[in-house]
């Protein structure tokens, strides 16, 4: 029998699933800060003392009371008392009083009394323990104010936050060498079809090996989870019915690509009816490819049937599972990573339904900034290579029957 | 003494010293493909078979010889004689012969005098082995014939490529489960400047916690490296060009962070020059931050001095450290991940400098299509946590006096 499903639109879909998720997150576990690149926060990060912790000039110079310098000019400089060098990594001996001056250097502490360094290249040297200073500064130029940087007990990073070089080197500036990160979350993986073998076999004519548990286990790792993979099953609803069982036991989401016959695809959807509450949310999304595809929530935690077909799958991970990951992480959201560029030829599509298309990404050396034109790579929906070869994945909307050859548009890296 | 540089643009700097590297990679490993998302590899993959192997239907319904279907339509279908099942997984043990058809499911092998599949939708049963076919199709339609995906013998996976999804399917596919990579760029870091303290220890008055080989850290370890840390070297000249000496020994690439005092820069300098030919290619770029940055090449190995303050040298560590590391890599260029935005506020600059400024991205809702507002951090270069709170870098190219609130600009992810 042909497959008539009820189409959702892809955003409609993705929020249904989202909507249906709990809140609470997988729980937290403790790494240290070194260990924690682009880890997922699990607690508010407060500063546990200002930052800096004391007055600290930005250049090289002359710490000074900047009334002090108030009026200096090339030919009426001012002349201040040079009274030390403040020693770097630790506090000055000295303190300045009026018509003083002492030697800094960048990031050395503001002896007590100084409110301002006046840069090296504004002074000179006017006879031995004499500055002639050429420019005034005002109070607080060229400093660092204790907490200019974070105040004491502020949020520095926030729960959720994905953990780049910056938040890492902003931890140990505060001595925070280990933090409370998101667990990765366990996506499980089952393939299924009789005609599908493990990679390492070699298959017999009618058989193909196995994608869709890499690739889409290779995406589950880039999302911030851990792939476990349940192995490819037969096209039986009692041995599908009993692995889904168990990954969903074991893991945090589950995900089953189908078999590519319409059979299997049935029994994916029943499946995920069998496992638990409220079971199919969507059946059938109105985008391609990926129009098969089954989204649910069973007790909880999602259980996505993705079709058969390598690309199909994949896109699909892009545009379902990986919001799903970020969700249960608690990842705050944040910019897509996505190139702009001018495509190359017309991509007609059918209104209503939203087309992704895999897109190279060419330098266009035509022009002084270096922007890209996407070219569609064309080919058969079921071909891995046509992705493998695929900078990223070009949107067309649902409301556009089309996107003109020329036009400026945004391509998902992928 | 004030500090008198001449100053290089950063592309030409760049240009310089990726131009003093020599062509070779590191040596190259053995990595199951499972375990390669995000590896380079280090030799063109050939398929070792065509892909698919056979020819397969690309949809559920009937294998048919195409001509037998010219002129079918709703009112005069043509009538066919229903032979058989394809079995999934396995070869059909028929063949179809005029007159012929047979059912068939997506992804099955076609049968011998096959040429096309028409699809379930377009078909009826008529009677008992017989049925109605309403559309007539032509020759390979609905089918991905034997190396369609994949020719053998051509290269899949060129040298050089950055593996993510596509590609660790692909390989799957092919039935390859390991490859050569190459090894990850060996990075010593080592901190300088005698106010500079360990993460975990508390500093004293006038101390600072060191924060460069942490961010640089992350850094290296997110462009393909990995971060081998040298510790903190006071401002004494023997005891920095002796852990220089060692780190080039054991690594690929050194990076010095000096201390912020213009001494320990110039130190920095002193010791590229001793380490090794040509030494110093670069000290000082016209860029902000970054200016005292010193590029080097010692015996062919990269020897950088970047800014003690976190933020230079974070910065910069993106325009001069993954470039080193992806030439070592031998990855091929790949689009770089950025967003456009339009800028919120007037940003002034020096005309001939490349200024780089935090930016916070804010979505932009008044739009239908989601887009992004730029929006400056301002704040003294030195805080780590300005950096923190941007969610990517905006260059102000050297050619402008400045961006116009309103602009579209480009904005670097970090």
């Amino acid at each position: 029998m042909p497959e008539f499903l009820t189409l959702l639109p892809p955003d409609q879909a993705r929020e249904k699933l989202l909507s249906h998720l709990p809140p609470p997150t997988p729980d937290s576990e403790t790494l240290a800060v070194v260990s924690a690149l682009g880890r997922v926060s699990a607690e508010d990060v407060i500063a546990p003392h200002p930052l800096p912790e004391f007055p600290r000039t930005t250049v090289d110079g002359y710490a000074v009371r900047a009334r002090d310098t108030f009026g200096a000019t090339d030919s009426l400089p001012a002349y201040l008392t040079l009274i030390g060098e403040v020693p770097m990594g630790d506090s000055p001996s000295f303190e300045i009083e009026a018509g003083q001056c002492a030697l800094i250097h960048t990031g050395g502490m503001l002896p007590k009394g100084a409110d301002a360094v006046v840069m090296l290249e504004y002074t000179q040297s006017a006879q031995t323990h004499e500055m002639e200073i050429f420019k005034s500064v005002a109070d607080g130029e060229n400093v660092i104010g204790i907490g200019e940087d974070v105040a004491k007990d502020r949020v520095v990073i926030p729960k959720g936050t994905i953990l780049r070089p910056a938040e890492i080197g902003g931890l140990m500036a505060l001595g925070i060498t280990s933090l409370r990160v998101a667990r990765l979350v366990k996506v499980g993986l089952i393939s299924t079809g009789d005609e599908v073998v493990e990679p390492s076999q070699r298959p017999r004519p009618g058989q193909v090996r196995d994608i869709n548990s890499y690739t889409l286990g290779a995406l589950v790792e880039k999302s911030g989870g851990v792939a476990v993979r349940y192995g490819i099953i037969g096209d039986q609803f009692p041995a599908l019915k009993e692995a889904a069982a168990k990954a969903l036991s074991e893991c945090d989401v589950v995900i089953i690509t189908a078999g590519s016959s319409a059979s299997t695809r049935d029994m994916t959807a029943e499946v995920i009816r069998g496992l638990g509450e409220p079971g199919v949310l969507a059946h059938g999304i109105n985008t391609r490819p990926g129009k098969p595809t089954i989204l649910g929530v069973c007790d909880g935690k999602a259980v996505i049937g993705l079709p058969g077909n390598p690309v199909s799958a994949l896109v699909n991970g892009y545009l379902f599972v990986a919001p799903v990951i970020e969700k249960l992480l608690g990842a705050l959201p944040k910019p897509k990573a996505t190139v702009q560029a001018k495509l190359t030829v017309n991509l007609p599509s059918q209104a209503g339904r939203e087309d992704w298309w895999a897109v190279k990404l060419i330098v266009n050396r035509q022009s002084s900034i270096v922007n890209y034109l996407a070219e569609p790579i064309f080919g058969k929906s079921n071909l891995i290579f046509t992705l493998a070869a695929g900078d990223g994945l070009l949107k067309i909307p649902p409301d556009a029957t089309g996107l003109s050859a020329g036009e400026t548009v945004e391509v998902m890296l992928i």
